[in-house]
């Protein structure tokens, strides 16, 4: 079946990335049906803050939320989706190692919606594809601190336990591990989703992306235009920093700057999720895929944006618990071999992206870029009873 | 601090072991605090069956929810506790397979409530020591077919795949999978603890059980026994073929009756409960320890029950997808290098089992001893719509 002719369920479809795609797709003349229940909408209004670039309303998808089974089967039965793309998470680090409340939230949010798509799978469509949108967040360089963050979904190693003395070969899971309690709902999913696949023949891709950044993507006109966070929870370095630069704020780098991470512009996103569609995984099958187009450390992008705009950059003490420098190496093939190729580079976006949020300067809450959220409790302002 | 000092928080203290402990702490003049939510009176009620032993009202522990974080922190603050035992969870794979309303509660639950207490001894006496009752059942046989379970929280590893060249070692999380999502939500447990250790400084040991069995404990009198299951959500399988040999039913094995697992009895969890908090890990610390006294395949307890009761063995189509013939060898040292001896043997207990419980033969429902769920969903009598 061609990509053209596929019928596609974009559940999260009002969020930076899910709205996006549906503009993309949309575009391209394929049928979209975008769910979502809305929480990021009122997450980031409840921390005081607001989407920088104007959205339309809520009626521009359908108010389903992925916690509800019979209304998510509903849905699955309406729109008898081929494809199945999964945004639809509490995507926030800050944000889950805020409070138990944040914490218990997030993994419920995250694992429940999962779960729940994937037994409406098995009960609607189960010869469907399942795209979930995952993170390079949960391949820790507690781990990966000397060799490549792989594209794999099993890892062969041979086990070297000190009192194991014999050649013990293991195919085991991809080791991962993270560093915040939303980056651990990530891996839990991951997991789900494979024993899924493994007991029902389901088939599901896990696209684990670096930070994705950017204002637009070129199918956008100023009527459909995508949110743009720039808060402490929600909003990335890079558009943190060029929201600080359009208040002439100087630029915060937690701690040494030293972190280093894949990043990747929303339009290669877009790009990315139409190549997998292309290539589904066969029925029972979990397919790793890893998404960066450079890798930079903070540091690194602070004096670029500085570069751009002039801003000074300042440090400020770290409030999560990470290592500051550290080596970092994601394997990065599969999409390359699909035909992803000229991608987007930071260098070459930065100055289009501070000249289109220019304008909503007059909007920007200087309150909420935080940081807010400290992963050590001493570090705390006050302590969080619930 | 002598143990005897030591103040107890036996969350999930009306269930099976839960209670047991709170009797057997008690006995050696131990105080202990137990909290349950009585979901378990309440699933195997819902499911139409019922402690085969009677046992005493609710009021013999306190009604709190870890699942609700303000009552847990009130419990926290009453008890005061030095330890905190952590029975607190939905302990079924059949029950978490059942429907995706079951998989989300048993996820929800478990993490949640977990995450709860952490974040809870976080803030009210991060210096106590969490003891979490997890399950063999973290190491699932398709990564564990050829080399023995670890009884340790990391691994050292060499990385082989093909195109990594050079030696790469590794050191990892102890691999896990499980195969059903009661056994992930225990694996996702282990990886909230071991990340709240590590960001919070919180100590825990997690001990990872075989299969226990046996109708009471040698410090219950007649008035504080135990709950005993039977039925085919939360009756392990030797219970089971003691209650279908005392009506005189076959014993009825899954399969081939090869799925080979660690056995112990509950008096011996007792003890080695103890034994845990007599040596707790250093602040920071996740420790595992694997507990298990005998291995033996389904058949072979099948024919063991049978020789004491003279019960037919009838083999049923295999509800879950497992191997029914596989490598299985726990490491097991640190309970006995801490003094665990003389463990009690299955074929010693069983008469001694079949004699307690024959007295409750006429309570015995032969509908609820199943199988009723069933990880494919072609075997199910009927589609579960939510």
């Amino acid at each position: 079946m061609s990509i053209k002719d596929k019928r596609v369920l974009i559940a999260g479809g009002d969020g930076y990335l899910g709205w996006a795609l549906t503009v993309y797709l949309r575009s391209k003349g394929i049928e979209c049906f975008g769910i979502d229940n809305f929480s990021r909408r009122s997450h980031v209004n409840t921390i005081g803050s607001d989407s920088l670039v104007p959205i339309g309303p809520q009626a521009r998808v359908t108010g389903t939320d992925v916690l509800h089974r019979v209304n998510l089967e509903s849905a699955f039965r309406h729109a008898d989706p081929d494809v199945i793309v999964h945004f639809a998470e509490q995507p926030s680090a800050p944000f889950s190692m805020k409070s138990s409340v944040h914490a218990v939230s997030t993994q419920h949010n995250n694992l429940a919606g999962t779960m729940n798509i994937l037994w409406t799978m098995r009960d609607v469509c189960p010869e469907a594809h399942l795209i979930k949108l995952g993170t390079m967040g949960e391949y820790s360089d507690w781990i990966y601190d000397k060799t490549p963050i792989p594209e794999h979904h099993t890892m062969s190693v041979m086990r070297m336990d000190p009192h194991i003395t014999e050649n013990h070969f293991m195919e085991i899971p991809t080791p991962r591990a993270a560093g915040s309690f939303y980056h651990w709902s990530k891996i839990f999913d991951s997991n789900n989703i494979e024993f899924a696949c493994k007991i029902w023949g389901l088939r599901a891709t896990d696209i684990n992306q670096g930070v994705v950044y950017g204002s637009r993507i070129e199918a956008m006109d100023e009527n459909n235009r995508t949110r743009f966070d720039y808060d402490s929870y929600f909003g990335t370095v890079v558009n943190r920093f060029i929201v600080q630069s359009i208040i002439d704020t100087p630029l915060t780098v937690y701690g040494k700057g030293g972190q280093t991470r894949g990043y990747l512009n929303i339009n290669d996103v877009m790009r990315a999720i139409e190549l997998v569609m292309e290539n589904p995984p066969n029925p029972g099958q979990f397919e790793i895929v890893n998404h960066r187009t450079e890798v930079f450390c903070v540091s690194e992008i602070a004096t670029m944006v500085s570069e751009v705009t002039g801003c000074d950059v300042m440090s400020l003490e770290n409030p999560r618990i990470e290592k500051e420098e550290h080596f970092y190496n994601p394997e990065y093939r599969k999409l390359k071999e699909w035909g992803l190729k000229d991608p987007k580079l930071m260098k070459d976006v930065l100055p289009d992206m501070v000249e289109d949020l220019r304008q909503f300067k007059d909007k920007v809450r200087l309150d909420v870029i935080g940081p807010d959220s400290f992963w050590r409790k001493e570090k705390e302002g006050v302590t969080l009873g619930t």
